[in-house]
């Protein structure tokens, strides 16, 4: 991989995958200075060429002297991706967060690059500088790697499959469960008709909050107090399967 | 209640209470004009006085003759504070998501003053537009509360009992459930080492995205792509207790 300091200009990256990861990564690299120079997607007649120079459907006819091939498909394709893909010399990376680095062990220079941010499609990401994990099969290519995230990111950290995997655990609290836990009280919220607006800028303050305080120590509410009254009427307010949710929810955080 | 049109200025506040909610709703009246007249705590010897004028321990002492009364002490403690406190012309309000505004009708003027935020002691509010819900005794009250509220936040709303009580349920989930999330996932990087930095661009999209995003569409994750493979194995990497968790938020995701 070739580039200039501080940018990614130069680079040559071919994507494979059309999806919300795809899609984003493609903008943000394309934004530090990087060319995507091909694209491998299922439907490439269809496809609307925002970033990529040319776009086609047969992964077995990629480029193959490009610098980076970035691999943003389903967990369960990367094996079979990797497999149908022609050898190259650049590096071959994936960006998931649980599949192990070995799945690409048949390309001399690959890696993981995992960017630790949940994509939605058409809607741009508001926090920049999100942690991208970086994995490499040499000290040379987590160099590379590394100097390509830092184009991205501030937040690059060097990770072994292992940590990336607790990392994608402890994400999937942080950001999955959190999510459903808005989801839950939206829905609490529509049943009376009251708009999900009163409660933003609680959600908003509530992520602000552990920014600068352990969230242990930023637990408030009934639970956290032994509210007890509060809790049994917060039960019975509850449908069945939500009540079971909110008592062992508050069980945790009294335990 | 006096005061200049969109400031509180001349309205004169006696706060029950030194705890977080005390703490910070004095300084939001301070900032908006108010006088803090007097506060009534426990311990009045040992206060800093930051905001009040003066302070007493024994509620049955306190000035007779101010605006508005705000209680602002545990929810178990209101009706006794209520009981014990002399006939007063001004408003009393307190400031619980869950007590029934009737808990203070002995007094002519009365109603809630329930901030929708998560207040933490020596930690500024960084949103400060949060929700701010009102009940009142009459019309009058009502708009008098409405107008004070809307000189600490532009998102003022008028409740029922019911309705505020459902808010509270819906705030539980979205700020004391989704921070027990927060620490769950700290935890688990804690328990390999691995910084909780990691995490915190992350948090904050999360909260971010569901402004313009209803959670439902926003959720991503092993759970709502149904990827069996990732789950079972996060399962093996959790104790018990919070294997069992992410079970039931992984089911209920996918319902």
């Amino acid at each position: 991989m070739t580039k200039k300091k501080k940018t990614l200009q130069g680079l040559q990256v071919v994507f494979i995958g059309a999806g919300n990861v795809a899609t984003h990564l493609s903008a943000e690299f394309t934004n530090a200075g990087a060319s995507i120079i091909q694209n491998v997607r299922k439907s490439a007649a269809s496809e609307k060429k925002k970033f990529a120079k040319t776009s086609i459907s047969d992964v077995k006819k990629l480029k193959k002297d490009s610098d980076l091939y970035v691999i943003c498909v389903p967990d369960d394709a990367i094996a079979a991706v990797a497999k149908s893909m022609p050898d190259v010399k650049g590096t071959v990376v994936h960006t998931s967060g649980s599949v192990p680095m070995s799945v690409l062990r048949k390309f001399k220079s690959h890696g993981v690059f995992y960017p630790l941010q949940s994509f939605t499609k058409d809607k741009k990401v508001t926090v920049n500088a999100y942690a991208i994990c970086i994995e490499a099969s040499t000290k040379q290519v987590a160099e590379d790697l590394m100097e390509c995230a830092g184009g991205i990111s501030k937040n690059a950290y060097l990770l072994t499959s292992k940590q990336r995997e607790v990392v994608h655990l402890a994400a999937v609290f942080a950001n999955n469960f959190s999510n459903h836990m808005f989801a839950i009280a939206k829905e609490i919220l529509d049943e009376e008709k009251l708009p999900f607006e009163i409660l933003k800028p609680l959600i908003l303050e509530t992520a602000f909050k552990i920014i600068d305080v352990d969230p242990k120590d930023a637990q408030t509410g009934p639970a956290v107090r032994g509210d007890k009254k509060t809790l049994a009427r917060h039960e019975t307010m509850l449908k069945s399967n939500t009540a079971k949710l909110y008592r062992k929810l508050s069980k945790d955080i009294q335990a």
